[in-house]
């Protein structure tokens, strides 16, 4: 077989692994699903072929996370760029959020991206890879450094703790979204853009939350300078 | 053997077989267990156990579920009666934060029920035993009529919206925080009593975020009325 047809037959088969492999992991979690069963519902015959494809279950998902990222962070960059000295809060939020929305909105119905995602995270090795490719990117320490910008008496621990609420929603709003025009049942808004708009609004409303500070929590301030 | 030891032998299986399954459910979602690990678990060799003691596993799911949601809705009513009548947003939230938290603070370390209900939420069908068991409590129904009340002018669409967020967030902040507590990895605040503060101050934030309509979103105001 000459060179670039089997360059072409390797890219498509790596490309049924990671579409099988993503919507399995999505479906059934990460460690509940075999080399065997990837390569089965991609059409190989050959299992060992995950394997010798992608190496560890890391590596694998970490493959079909960069499948998606590239797209997310063009545009994040894009937007970052667009809005760089800002000191409005929904700015820097728009930046956080509709990168991500938009691309689900490119990925057709049904997709499973967001659900895959959602797993991932339950892991904490996993989650690492999740947060190297999409947290860690540059773009989002930006954004951080905006939203501090923004809210300059805000407790580091509080900071935080917001943070953790965002990443929460960031995740899980698109899952159910996500699951529901899969199941074809009522979502609360049209398009992906608009739940994005939901979202945002939501957001600025948690950053500008009252603050009630509890003992320990300020303490714990000195964790994460 | 008399009829007594008999009944305490049962209710001493009934409690191995739910400890098990919780776990596991927790750990690896429900469909991925079968009733022979379950069984296997909770140390009963007989794996027939669990169908005869639970039937199906959405009985074993609903029975996992009160073994919890007794104490969380005596305190919830409790909470509810106290504030009657209230126009402040806060104490509402309150009522529905509290009890599920407080109640986490009584499980121990480690715990599984917040991770069991997460697993739950994502199968349409075992999630309808969850709203039955702990949305569908008659005490969330006048929690939701005195948050309306707070805020008379949130279009029913957007009130729905930020009802989803709030689920969300009582779903997955408890989950990191039990799965940080096994894991000992370090906890934003220091009890679970801290961290509902934490939470309430968000919700606030929420539901008094700002409000941006679109276009669809005004339209599905009359899918609930």
């Amino acid at each position: 077989m000459p060179a670039k047809a089997r360059t072409d037959r390797n890219t498509a088969t790596r490309e049924r692994i990671l579409d099988a492999a993503e919507r399995l992991f999505a479906e059934h979690g990460v460690h509940e699903v075999s080399n065997r069963q990837v390569a089965e519902a991609a059409g190989q015959g050959n299992t060992a072929v995950v394997g010798y494809h992608f190496g560890t279950k890391a590596d694998l998902v970490r493959a079909i996370v960069r499948r998606h990222t590239g797209a997310i962070e063009a545009a994040r960059e894009e937007m970052v760029g667009r809005v760089a000295g800002s000191d409005d809060l929904r700015d820097w939020l728009d930046c956080l959020v509709r990168p991500t929305f938009d691309h689900m909105g490119t990925l057709g119905t049904p997709s499973w991206y967001a659900r895959f995602g959602a797993q991932v995270m339950t892991d904490p090795a996993l989650r690492e890879i999740l947060v190297d490719e999409h947290l860690g990117s540059p773009f989002l320490v930006r954004i951080l450094d905006g939203l501090h910008a923004c809210l300059p008496s805000l407790p580091p621990a509080v900071f935080r703790e917001r943070g953790d609420v965002a990443r929460h929603l960031l995740v899980h709003v698109p899952v159910e979204r996500e699951r529901a025009l899969a199941e074809g049942a009522p979502t609360t808004r049209a398009t992906w853009a608009d739940t994005a708009t939901g979202l945002v609004d939501v957001l600025v409303g948690v950053w500008l939350a009252p603050v009630t500070t509890t003992p320990d929590h300020e303490t714990t301030d000195q964790e994460r300078p």
